[in-house]
C-alpha cells in the first residue's frame, strides 16, 4: 500500500471524510460520557466510566491515523463501524474505492 | 512504626473512621462526576475528565492502606485532608493521637 499515489483532489475527498467521521466519533462520545455522568450513584461506575474512558481515547488516539499508506484501511473501518458512508468517499480512484468496500466487507 | 500494637479497641475505632473518610471522599467523588453531566460540550473536556479520574483512582487506590505500620499516618493524611475529624480518633492510645495530631501540622 506505500506505493499508492494520492492526487490533491483525493486527499480533499479522503481528508473531508475523515474529519467527518472523527467529529462524528467523537461527538457520539461527548453525548455518551453526558449521558453516563448523570446514572452514576456507586463508585464502581465512576471506575467503568474510567475504563471507559481509557479504552475510548487509546481507541480513537490510535485510528485516526492520516497517512497515505494506512489510510484506505482507516476509511474502510470508518466506513464498517458506521463513521462513514461509502458515498462519502466518491471521488477516490475505482481502485481504491473498490479496495475500502471489499475491506468493509471482511 | 512497624512495632506499634493496636489493642482490638483501637482497631476498631481505627478501623470506623477509616471506613468513614473513604464514604466521605468516594462520594464527593460520585458527586463531582454527576456534577459534570451536561457541562462537557468539548472533546477536550472529555479528555479532561479522563485525566481527572485516572488521577483519582490512583490517589484513592494508594491512599486508603490499612496496615498497622502505615496506619497513623494514613489517618493523619485523612485529617489533613477534611475527611476525617481529629475527635473520631478518640479511643486511640494518647501517643498514636499526638503523632496523629503531629503530622496533621506538617
Amino acid at each position: 500500500m506505500s506505493e499508492v499515489t494520492w492526487s490533491q483532489a483525493e486527499d480533499e475527498v479522503a481528508k473531508a471524510a475523515f474529519m467527518r467521521a472523527y467529529e462524528r466519533e467523537t461527538n457520539a462520545l461527548i453525548q455518551e460520557v453526558n449521558e453516563q455522568t448523570g446514572m452514576i450513584t456507586e463508585l464502581n461506575q465512576v471506575w467503568r466510566l474510567h475504563d471507559f474512558l481509557s479504552a475510548r481515547r487509546h481507541e480513537i488516539d490510535g485510528k485516526y491515523d492520516y497517512r497515505y499508506p494506512v489510510l484506505v484501511f482507516v476509511l474502510a473501518r470508518l466506513v464498517k463501524e458506521g463513521w462513514l458512508d461509502l458515498h462519502e468517499l466518491d471521488g477516490l480512484e475505482p481502485d481504491k474505492l473498490t479496495k475500502v468496500a471489499a475491506l468493509t466487507r471482511m
